[in-house]
């Protein structure tokens, strides 16, 4: 069986989890990062440390540029919105970034292609954040599909792609939990859309989310932030 | 009805003749070019060259790195072949780019929804050089199925995407006659896998195919190359 992987990391919670449980199913991970003009570029220095920390050798950081596009808070002058409560919203978060997860695991496939692996680890969850249309199952089954009729690999039957997806129905807590106890070093992971300097802000969604999460556990998010700073 | 398009543009035959076939039909395109690390990288200037040329006021160029990955003659130190019989080869060709495909047309997913447009055009063709797997029906069907999935713009009803692929059953020489007759000014276009400096190297399968179907037409090709060059 072949046991290498490709798993997208991002240096959040949810990728450092993802590698965490594609270690413990025996799989070797080669990680891939992007540095695609986001305003919370800090996160990769958070994915360096994770992959150091958890023993990832094989850690490629591709160059993109998607502010050629615009269209997301995330990577142009359109404000992130600070303390909005995330669940209360039905709408699709304006932090959405336009195709951005087909861009990531096209790249991914490329990459899996080339060391000859057929194994793609995501961090997607569709449960406390239902808002983006490409982290759900159904999206994530067609990206599959069709990346067993784009590639020479598959075209000449040296294997299936399939893309894992290990998060996708658990609520941020029950991440939160199976990373714990699988060692996942929280400490150096960031969720921060927009962070102060290399601190989370606290108030963005995806602070909210975690850090209540957190607090369901009864335990504070470790992350560096504003508050932990000053307090 | 909705008459903007993003198109893919090489700066070879088939993407001019796809341009202007779009045209054609009425669409208002937007073009998209790839700076990937292509040893053929004056293909970008062809590609500058021929959307001043036909009126293309918005042209964008996405920078991204597929040397990280490798595994291509187009992209890495392996030698592209010259003076093989592109016509006489089963197997997927070392000029094959792992993903390419789905790399670019996810960057015209992102595009396409940030300008709202719901029309892509790419100048595939399956006909001349079939040798590729991502350039064949099943797998642009493939493609607009999962963008269907993946977009906020679809999920929300706002429309349904397509991929225009005008060139997907035609043979290279009715591609030509066809551009010719929409005017289309073959002399910016480059096609060459390897050139020396910005001359086409006239024996690369892209070469070949491409001057035996002017010569079928009893025209030599225009493009610049070291033929025409030193005789």
């Amino acid at each position: 069986m072949n046991k290498k992987c490709v798993l997208l990391l991002s240096g959040g919670l949810d990728s450092a989890t993802t590698l965490a449980i594609a270690q413990s199913e025996g799989y070797e991970v080669s990680a891939l990062s992007f540095d695609y003009g986001q305003r919370h570029a800090v996160e990769l220095a958070s994915a360096k440390a994770v992959a150091a920390a958890m023993g990832v050798t094989d850690h490629r950081v591709a160059k993109i540029d998607l502010r050629i596009f615009g269209g997301s808070a995330l990577t142009s002058d359109i404000e992130v919105p600070h303390g909005d409560d995330p669940m209360a919203r039905s709408e699709i978060p304006i932090t959405y970034v336009p195709a951005r997860n087909t861009i990531f695991l096209s790249f991914a496939l490329a990459m899996a292609e080339t060391i000859g692996s057929f194994d793609m680890f995501i961090g997607a969850n569709q449960v406390d954040y239902s808002g983006y249309p490409d982290c759900r199952g159904e999206y994530l089954n067609s990206f599959a599909a069709m990346a067993n009729l784009a590639t020479a690999a598959a075209v000449e039957g040296r294997g299936t792609y399939s893309i894992h997806a290990p998060l996708l129905d658990l609520t941020k807590d029950a991440i939160i939990q199976r990373g714990l106890e699988l060692g996942v070093p929280y400490e150096l992971t960031i969720s921060c859309y927009d962070p102060v300097g290399s601190l989370a802000c606290t108030t963005c969604d995806s602070c909210q989310i975690r850090r209540s999460a957190f607090a369901k556990l009864n335990l504070s998010d470790p992350a560096p932030s504003i508050t932990s700073n000053n307090g």
